[in-house]
């Protein structure tokens, strides 16, 4: 029975005991935080987390997705505040039915370990720190940081370091992986890490009259050109809110409570009813903008036995809702490679590597193109037509002509093929244009507009 | 007065304790090899180094340049070594007089190691591994990892982990630097490291009858495409040989003994006469490819008291020869700052960011496009002439129209100025093409043919 150990019990970390569990292996989970499901508070980032497609699948091939979808809250569409406070506009994701699912990543990551701790031969050692991966003598370096005693490692030590072995190393530590870090000096290994001049706080919004404070089934955006405001719904209620700014931003106009105070009333006139004065001064108070990192690196594998996934191979900025989603399908694609060789680890390895890398460093780019328009393009009305146009075209070519939105969210088209479509989209798009007359043009201008009257504005940010 | 702590005596390092032996402070170095003053046989690379302009300039502020340069071999033209073993062509760097300078790495190192220690201010501790930096002590973390007893470092420690502080931590460990790795998950620190596909092995030519074998003021350069052969003269009278080929080369046609004598035989036959069969397959029985990186980071420095310089904050390929003479710019700026600023070093720090990132950045990117025409443009015969139009140009209007390649290797002028001159003489030169007549160009034409023939064709990289 081959065995595998994976660094890190977090969402990705999680879902890979699930996979392993089902395959018959041998799993023990290294996570340096307490167990969550015994803690009050769990500390870090929390923006909400949309599943799309690509995480049902994922979920679905450990029995986990239709539990885990019921306890999510669906939307179907973006929902546009605009600066009066007052008037809203609604785009739809996708065709009637197409949604995402809000989830809390707490309850998702509980369910997870649950989950994989059912089966006897999966072992979570929470309170053991991963420091570093050593190639040479095929271990993973484990410290325990608890206050009691060691709780029957892999292998007992007298010194609270431990090293641990087996067949497969995967690990799922995260952004600021440990396992990634002691390989950056390895041979030949090209490693990008990239931070956005925006950072990011939340905020909350309690439920009113014991019901939500807002319409609960629509992905909330108060896009103000260079910031931007979003809310997502909990199952309990409430709305986990998330304002995006450059740090410049926040320094010049939210360091002090009073500005803090007057930069929402004026920016987000109903969300700043809805927050409240008080709890918006005391997070800003709290907590400072965190940063958003975007990080890429090649390969993801590592001799015969150590594999990158989630955030430690890949993390992305938030603006596609991809990065859990990819994550997710890294444990779904690992598997299915697997089955492919056989069990065989080190083809399996590289294989991943040859098709992993390249869809990793799509989506990677992909998310910061859609920062980027976050900060340019959404206000440029050829791209609102363009919006428009997609999802008319879909509805009467539904399995030819995607919006890219669509293929990225509601398929699990790889990402490359997604961009390779897209462009084939665009090379027609113009070719179109320059076959067609300016009268035809005209027309179908009429219509188009005509379409986004029926169908409401579209959003100014393409978000979650 | 103050106290500054270098990490890493290697070249940028040592030149570092020269400037601040100068400066009057109190100077520092950790460094994990011995004293190499006192190794018989030093590990580890050595392309050989080139010393132009920039490198000049700064060991000239520390009374080190002619010293130096008296030390090495001037190089005043690339000599082109064609397949047939026989014929050659010559291309000057510059215009009469303007040379690069072939230099001896650990010579250098060991010159400057001296020159600092002559100030008693300036304390070096050789087998002192730098581990870490700590931003909130303001320590580096370092480990003797010498065999004997810690020779009187700057704290004592019962273990041989020892935590130094000064005023100053510049960090000049190289491109697998400790201190940035230590450093990498600082909020929005921006790294990317990236190797290319190509890898180099080293050889030697001994002196033939008490001589040199080949003429020893060129550059001598064997260009074949996606693989090369350059060869630099030692005041020893010994050449060191570099062979640079894609991993992949290395491996179909320079695996075995047969292979590889077959290869150079093949590609590069006067070279191998006299390198000698015996020793080519001895070195490469001996010896891997070693990987190429090029490494950029913002910001170069943290906190009020940490900087990165050399490789440690800017790694390139070798392609431009500006690896230590950007280095040591980055001595000669910082002093520049320091005195603009009177010793203020926070304000340092923060001007020297702002300064040498895009600085760094523009080199490193410049050496990447000329490994890319290693790969392609050189066989251009538009991109040969624009080099044979650029030299006569210059020679009519010398501080008007300086070729990129002087500009980068002869002159002080900021490296993103080069960038934007070239630019500048770019337009030019597109705004004459759309202005001169058909029958002017062909004029011309025939002008640079003949002058290209005088002077010998060009060679097929620009290197070093």
């Amino acid at each position: 029975m081959p065995k595998v150990i994976i660094a890190g019990a977090g969402l990705v970390g999680a879902l890979n005991a699930c996979y392993f569990a089902k395959r018959g292996w041998q799993v023990e989970v290294y996570e340096y935080r307490k167990d969550i499901r015994t803690m009050k508070h769990v500390h870090g980032r929390s923006i909400n987390l949309a599943l799309s497609q690509r995480g049902k699948s994922a979920l679905e091939a450990v029995g986990l997705k239709d539990y885990i979808v019921n306890q999510g809250v669906p939307l179907y569409a973006r929902l546009v505040h605009n600066k009066d406070g007052k008037t809203f506009s609604r785009q739809p994701y996708g065709q009637p039915g197409e949604h995402i699912v809000s989830i809390n990543r707490r309850h998702l990551n509980e369910v997870m370990i649950t989950q994989a701790e059912k089966c006897d031969r999966v072992r979570f050692f929470f309170e053991h720190k991963v420091r570093s991966v050593d190639l040479d003598k095929k271990e993973l370096v484990v410290e325990y940081i608890g206050g009691s005693k060691i709780p029957q490692p892999g292998k007992k030590s007298e010194s609270p370091q431990l090293r641990v072995s087996a067949d497969l190393i995967i690990a799922c530590d995260g952004a600021y992986s440990a396992v990634r870090r002691s390989l950056q000096t390895h041979p030949r290994f090209d490693y990008h890490q990239e931070y956005i001049a925006h950072g990011y706080i939340e905020l909350n919004i309690l439920p009113k009259s014991n019901d939500y404070a807002l319409e609960p089934n629509v992905f909330h955006l108060w896009p103000r050109g260079h910031f931007t405001l979003i809310a997502l719904a909990n199952k309990d209620k409430t709305f986990t809110v998330t304002i995006f700014a450059p740090f410049e931003e926040f320094e010049k106009h939210m360091s002090n409570p009073h500005d803090v105070q007057q930069f929402f009333q004026e920016n987000f006139p109903d969300a700043y009813e809805l927050l409240g004065r008080d709890h918006i001064q005391e997070m800003f108070s709290r907590v400072k903008p965190q940063p958003l990192v975007s990080i890429k690196c090649s390969p993801h594998h590592f001799s015969d036995f150590v594999v990158l996934m989630g955030d430690a191979a890949h993390a992305m900025v938030p603006f596609y809702g991809q990065g859990m989603n990819c994550g997710f399908e890294d444990c779904l694609v690992f598997s299915e490679i697997l089955d492919q060789m056989n069990d065989d680890i080190q083809k399996t390895l590289a294989a991943y590597t040859e098709n992993r890398v390249k869809e990793a460093h799509t989506i990677i780019d992909l998310a910061m193109y859609n920062y980027d328009e976050l900060k340019d393009l959404v206000n440029h009305s050829s791209y609102k037509l363009r919006k428009v146009f997609d999802l008319w075209l879909n509805k009467w070519l539904p399995n030819t002509w995607i919006p890219l939105y669509s293929m990225v969210t509601f398929t699990r088209i790889p990402y490359t093929q997604v961009v390779e479509a897209r462009r084939w989209q665009d090379r027609i798009l113009s070719r179109l244009g320059s076959v067609i007359s300016a009268t035809t043009l005209a027309g179908a201008f009429v219509l188009a507009v005509h379409f986004a009257k029926r169908s409401g504005k579209l959003p100014k940010i393409q978000f979650g």
